[in-house]
C-alpha cells in the first residue's frame, strides 16, 4: 500500500510517498513562495505529489489515498477555514486536490495533529494508541491521539494544548489569552526569559555567549548553565518547571501512554528530559499507579507531519 | 437488555438495573457505613444488586453485565488500587463481584468517569461522542469522553481536569500541586473566596446572609450579587472567570461537542452559565469555527454515575 502525505507550510510544500511500513519512499518539494493564490499553491501541491510518485517508480494508480497537513483550521468537509500565514479563507482543499489528482480519498488535517499521528504510529510512539506530541518552537504545538485517532473535536481545531492557561492573567499570548503555556514554554518564551535574566544579572556569562552567537537564542541559558552560571541555571530550571506544569496538566487529564517532546529545544536531550520527568513524577495525580506516562524525545522531525498526513486515511 | 450499575460512594452503596433505553428500572441502596472491610462492602454490593434485580422483576439470568463506579484509581485488571475515603489498597473489585454475583462481564471504572459516560449517553449529551463532564463540588470532578468512550488513559486515572494548574505556584491543592483549577473553581474554593471577600468588605450583605444561613455557603456570594452587593458581584464574577479559564483550556485541547457542568453550584442555572459561555466564547482558540463546544447544565444528578456504570459494558 502506498499513500501520499503532503506538508503545506509557510515556507515549503513537501509531498512524499509513504509505504505500508510508514516509511517515506520518495519526496519532492517546492517553495510555498507566498504571497500566492490558493489555486497556484494547489497546482504546486499536485505537481510535487506527481513528482514524488514518479520518483518512487509508481503511478497514481498505486496510490490509495492522499493526506494534507496544513496550518490553521480545517472543517469536516476538507475546507481550510482559516490559515493566517497562508492567507487562506475557506479554501476547499479537499476538492482542489481531487480536481488535480483524481478521485481518490483525500484527508485534510491540521499539521500539528498530523505530526502527532506520525510520531505515534511511525516514530517514538511505536504504535501507542494514547499519545500526545508537544513541539516547543516559536509556539507550543500539540496533537492528541486517543485510541489511535487524532482528537480533532467538533471543529477540527482540537489539540491546542499550547493555549491552555497555566498562569491566570499572566503574559500576553498570541492567541489573545493571557498566561498560556505557550507564553512560558515555547522557545520564544525561553529567549524572552533569558533576556530578562540578562538584564537582572549583568555579570552573567549569558552576555558573552549571546555576543558570540550574535543573538540570544534558546541555547544561551542552557550553555550558561553548563558553565555553572547562576543566572543560566535559574532560567533553565524555571523554564523546565513551566514545561512540566503543562505536561502534568496533560498527564492528569489524559494519562497517555507516551508524551513526546519535539522542536529545537529538544536537541538538549536528557539535559532537558531528565529534570522534566522528575518534576512530572513529583506532581502527577496518578502517584499510586503502576503504569505511568513516558516522556520521550520526538524522533521523526519534519517527517512526522508528512507521514502523519500520509496515514490519515489508514487509521 | 438489562445491566446493573453500582455507585460505590463514601456514604452510600447504590445499585440499579438499567434497561436498553438507559433508564433506571429499579434501585436498591444501603449505607457504606465506613469503616468496614472490603469483604463486608462487597457483600453489601452483591446484596443491593440482587435486591435491585428482584425489584425489577428480573433474575440474574436477565443481566448481561455489571459495572461499578468507585472513587480512586482502578487498573485494567479491575483492581481498585487506591481509594482514600474507602481505605482501599489494591482491592480486587472485579473478582470480588464475580465471586458474589456469578461469572458475568464486570467493569470497574472511576466514578467521575462513569458520571461523564452516563451524561453523554443518557443525559444532556444526548449521545454526543465527544463530551466532557465537569462537577463543581467539594472538588472539581471531571470525565472525558472521546469517540463515545471514556478516556481513562494508560492507568485508568485519566480525566482529572480539576488537577490542571491554572495559576502556577498558586493556592495549595489537596493533590499536592499548587494552583489547580479545583483550588479556584470548586464550591469549596468559592466559599473560601467568599470568606476572604467578607473580611475585606465588613459592610457587605454577605455577613447578614451567612448569619441567616448559619454558615458561608456556595450560595452566599450569588445571593449577595442578586441584592446588588458589590463584594458579592466581585466574588461571583471572579469565580466564574476561574471556571471559564479551565473550561477554555479543555475546549482548546479537546474541542468537545458538549461540556456539561454539574454539582450544587449548577443550581444557579443561567446565572452561572450565561456569563460562563460569554467568557469562553471570548477566549477560545477556535474563534473562526462554525461549530463550537456547547456548555450546558448536567441533567442526571446522582443517577449519571449509576447509568454510566451500567453501560460500561455496552459502549
Amino acid at each position: 500500500m502506498y499513500t501520499i502525505g503532503i506538508d503545506l507550510g509557510g515556507t515549503n510544500i513537501v509531498a512524499s510517498v509513504v509505504d505500508d511500513k510508514y516509511s517515506i519512499v520518495a519526496t519532492s518539494k517546492t517553495p510555498t513562495a507566498m504571497p500566492r493564490t490558493p489555486e497556484e499553491i494547489f497546482d504546486d501541491i499536485a505537481r510535487v505529489s506527481a513528482e514524488a510518485v514518479e520518483k518512487a517508480g509508481l503511478t497514481m494508480d498505486d496510490i490509495d489515498s492522499i493526506g494534507l497537513g496544513t496550518p490553521g483550521t480545517v472543517n469536516a468537509d476538507g475546507v481550510i477555514e482559516y490559515a493566517n500565514n497562508l492567507n487562506f479563507d475557506h479554501v476547499p482543499a479537499k476538492d482542489m486536490i481531487v480536481e488535480r489528482l483524481g478521485d481518490k480519498p483525500v484527508f485534510i488535517e491540521n499539521d500539528a495533529n498530523c505530526a502527532a499521528l506520525g510520531e505515534a504510529y511511525a516514530g517514538c510512539g511505536n504504535g501507542a494508541k494514547d499519545f500526545v506530541a508537544i513541539t516547543l518552537g516559536t509556539g507550543v504545538g500539540s496533537g492528541i491521539i486517543v485510541d489511535g485517532k487524532i482528537v480533532s473535536g467538533v471543529n477540527h481545531a482540537g489539540g491546542e494544548c499550547g493555549h491552555m492557561v497555566i498562569i491566570y492573567d499572566g503574559e500576553d499570548c498570541t492567541c489573545g489569552r493571557k498566561g498560556c503555556w505557550e507564553a512560558y514554554a515555547s522557545a520564544t518564551a525561553l529567549i524572552r526569559q533569558t533576556q530578562k535574566a540578562m538584564e537582572e544579572y549583568p555579570e552573567s556569562v549569558m552576555h558573552e555567549l549571546a555576543a558570540e552567537e550574535g543573538k540570544v537564542s534558546g541555547r544561551t541559558a542552557f550553555d550558561a548553565m553548563r558553565r555553572g552560571d547562576i543566572a543560566g541555571i535559574k532560567v533553565v530550571d524555571r523554564y523546565i518547571k513551566y514545561i512540566s506544569c503543562g505536561l502534568i496538566n496533560i498527564v492528569n487529564a489524559l494519562q497517555p501512554e507516551i508524551i513526546c517532546i519535539g522542536g529545537g529545544i529538544c536537541n538538549e536531550g536528557e539535559t532537558l528530559l531528565r529534570p522534566l520527568r522528575r518534576y512530572v513524577e513529583a506532581e502527577r495525580y496518578s502517584v499510586y499507579s503502576k503504569f505511568q506516562t513516558k516522556i520521550v524525545k520526538a524522533q521523526l522531525g519534519n517527517d512526522a507531519g508528512i507521514i502523519g498526513a500520509a496515514i490519515l486515511g489508514r487509521v
